[in-house]
């Protein structure tokens, strides 16, 4: 059956705009290495680095219909989560739809297939994390679900959940664990920052992290 | 038997010029979603968008000795097209083709295979796309053909036939379609600008292409 | 038996920078079209040539502790150069690593695996060779060797060989081959300026390198 | 957190064995068109067409330490399925771990990595579906989670859902549906029986489905 | 325009039938190493070596309607020839249009995209080159067209060329060619005969093909 | 330069016939888990198990000349190790060279290329493990090595290394080391049997190793 979910959860604004801040590969971390997509998702351009509300959609191979039907379930601050019910690379998202989307105040989009008009989109600085770049055109002919679970890139995402993606690629984080989360993540911003001084100042991580006792322990010889 | 064809029909440079300005997503559109070549094709650099005449090459694989040849027969507007006869990574085109090329005004190289010298292609301006990037150098010592039709990343090109290319990927149109497929994609923008600036002022595609009555004529159920 | 190799021999540190003056392509061509890694291997931003010498990972898959031991091995003008024992896509390598082989005068990675922090990276300017961006972390478990001679991305390279990488990707010269290399390099250089300009100029490479006798003998037609 | 959960649900006998006849595409077809594991998912022999409960195994790459842990939660009829927490081809499971999983009635394994001694679990008769073989060996070191929901090549498994796999690939029907998934089936394959013998017969398609009348309307040509 | 051409032209069925004794590498070598469809065109058994008449389908991704229509135009010793206009890796195809197809005297299917019910199609003895085996459904909603030329797997074939196909690929030949290859192949294959005793008696192909001579004037060294 | 090595060490052909017995899975591990060719080296047919000491071909990609000169050198109980200089899928070898090849005693090919006459080979017996299969022919024209260290699918192997070969895959033992990794082979055969017998008899790993103990440590929970 196919439904559109017009209410959903979202996350604290301001969890989301620390999860954006924090990067993916901290998140990634903070959560205990999980909830990453698949590596082949990759930014359109570069330095791109956000977080927002997942608005899902499954739709069918070759037809980007539900696309449309989603935008209208879009708020500001959510990323549009895309995911072809089976695998397929053509091109469902161009400029008109990401002209729409920002309209509403989307901040940009996730998709396991693939995009185009990338040139317009990377001068309109709407950010995409797809499968590929096809110029492959779409129908309009059969129906999928919005704001149902999904499963893009190997990762489960439902509705509401936290999307943050940069130049490393993209990791979701569960909405009610979102805060939590956040502040693991900052917890480790915050040693980081502290060790980067130090190894910039030339100490080691084998003394910082004091590994030499271990490493000598397992056997490693030096030669 | 390997052939160079010496005389090639192309078509009117204004037309070219103005499929150059479409890109590759309208035109491919405007002929009816055909006419593109696999999306394993990537530019090496972004932004540019251009179209030209193809002059075609079949080569031997890990031998780019045609190329050469090829390079008297381009014309200012031109865009060499070249694929091998079995696949091959190698890098079969750098900065010295690239210099001879532009030299007869040759607009950009497409190619099945690897490109090398990116760094200075980049610097040159020249555009490539190809199926990879690899240093690995080619011989001279084999014959192939030079102005027959070809198949180049999935789709055939014939000498003459007009080739778009832009950050999307590639495109080719026929070149005694080029004329009708030109009046077609400039209707087609059109028809986009006007959309575009209503998407713009928030108006929904739901509302927008009336799709609502057919979406729920389908049973989409909101709930 | 896991082992540390803590004195390696290196190449004379002017014939390196001249081997990164050369670049990847024209030093493999200069050294009979090998020593290329594969071309799955990718720089994480364009526009960086460098040459350095290599210190040599065996790393587990999935467990970057290695590198931390290797850290302590590198000197000035060093290439980190680091191969999983079994294939692997995950993010071993980020900002803080990066921090520390910096501090010690390390010009850049070598990585057939995935690496993260990618948008640091670059601000750092600290270029990176690897097979894919994945944020996905690894773990400090197990040993592997530092130093010992290594298969990365299909090349052998043992400690000390002199690494070139650039937007072509990356190649290894012996380091007891390395002087002649660069002398050959620089001929191969020389010759192709001087072509350059007379293909700049219009020349046809039919011409230059007098092929067209040869290509008549082959049975080359022209119509 | 690292958990094994040690009760499970699981459909009724009758109805797995059922869908175990239908095979996996009727199966497919029956609930929808869902379900379905990526199609990477081959089996390293023809012939066999299986449905069991599916018990969950969620690992770390490289470390097929669960395994052991899962064998001890198999019950007669069930299915092991097994996903790696980030991508990995190595060899999680041979032969000596099938004796032990066929020892506990165990019918085969679904394996979103890689398996080995494939020539003698083909003796022994024990169907595995895998991403691919390897011999790459794996450790026993870090813990991972027995029956909890998991992503196993794109698909969502949770623990006692159905598994159904046979030459076309595998497919997944939930628990609390597998008796009204097969009932479906049935039918379908009862139409088809129909339909087959009518086909075989020479009556076409376009005639047995009534098909001329939309093609016509939609406007196929026939020259 | 989607169009249903209803005449073809065929090859001589004694050619085609000698093609099939020929087999794929002999009658590609006979026509200068041409015609190839791409490796990735795998049987889904072994063992099958056949020859027939192409009838081409050119369908929308995902949609296998096309294959009904075709199926119509299909004659005793032809094979069915498809390939979507965009990638695709679903399953067109099963036991029921197999069923269809051989009651019209099919010989076999050639499908650049996915198929399914493999167990049935290899009891019944239907061989099929295919890209992926897939149980993902498709629907019948778009036209194609029937009998005109296509790019299947990257080589172009016409309606009535002669497709060739056994276990190590397949091979199209130009119908107004395909008697002059087929007297080239049986030269070849008479040729082999008698070489293939010479070299099972233990005589080199570096004296029975005297390429010593050859080797050594182009310097290689023997030490 | 190329040369050809006539001269190699080989190991104990009782040595190289216990490897054979031992298998791919248990040769790698007792050799620690190193020695293993990529997973993309495939079988032919299934069944074979073999062991050999490897005569190794370096190649230039699309050229199987030095192959013929290889055989030459090839001794009974020789497994013929191939790798083209640059990536290439075409098809070097088939069935007249295996007869060659047969009559010297060779016992089978390992190539990191394609491989043809796939139905005859299999007829014949002759096992190969190749990257792919395809009939694309190749041409005699440039040199290589014969017996001289090559890199083949990700693994060194030099002339004499011993070479095992099953269903599983390839692994390379050095010839110096095959009588300890025999030893160590045959002993962890003989510990599997004994825990086999106990597996089949419905004991678990987890008491038949004492995982219990180290699982509840590391703070696995059953619930």
């Amino acid at each position: 059956m196919n439904i559109v979910v017009q209410t959903i959860e979202r996350a604290d604004p301001a969890v989301i705009a620390g999860l954006a801040e924090c990067g993916v590969a901290t998140v990634h971390e903070a959560q205990g290495q999980i909830g990453l997509l698949a590596c082949h998702m990759r930014p359109i351009f570069s330095g791109a680095q956000i977080a927002g509300s997942a608005v899902t959609v499954s739709m069918p191979p070759g037809d980007n219909w539900m696309i449309h039907v989603a935008i209208e379930q879009l708020q500001a601050g959510d990323i549009l989560v895309c995911a072809p019910t089976s695998p397929c690379g053509d091109g469902y998202f161009g400029d008109l739809l990401a002209t729409s989307a920002m309209a509403r105040g989307c901040r940009g989009l996730v998709i396991d297939a693939g995009v185009r008009d990338v040139r317009d989109l990377t001068k309109m600085g709407f950010p995409v994390w797809s499968k590929c770049i096809s110029a492959q055109g779409t129908v309009k002919g059969k129906l999928g679900s919005v704001n149902t679970p999904i499963i893009c890139a190997g990762a489960q995402i439902r509705p509401g959940d936290v999307i943050v993606a940069d130049d490393d690629g993209v990791c979701v984080v569960r909405r009610e664990e979102a805060e939590e989360v956040l502040a693991k993540a900052r917890q480790r911003l915050a040693a980081e920052e502290a060790k980067r001084a130090r190894l910039a100042a030339g100490e080691l991580g084998l003394d910082l992290y004091n590994m030499r006792p271990t490493l000598q322990e397992k056997g490693l010889k030096y030669v």
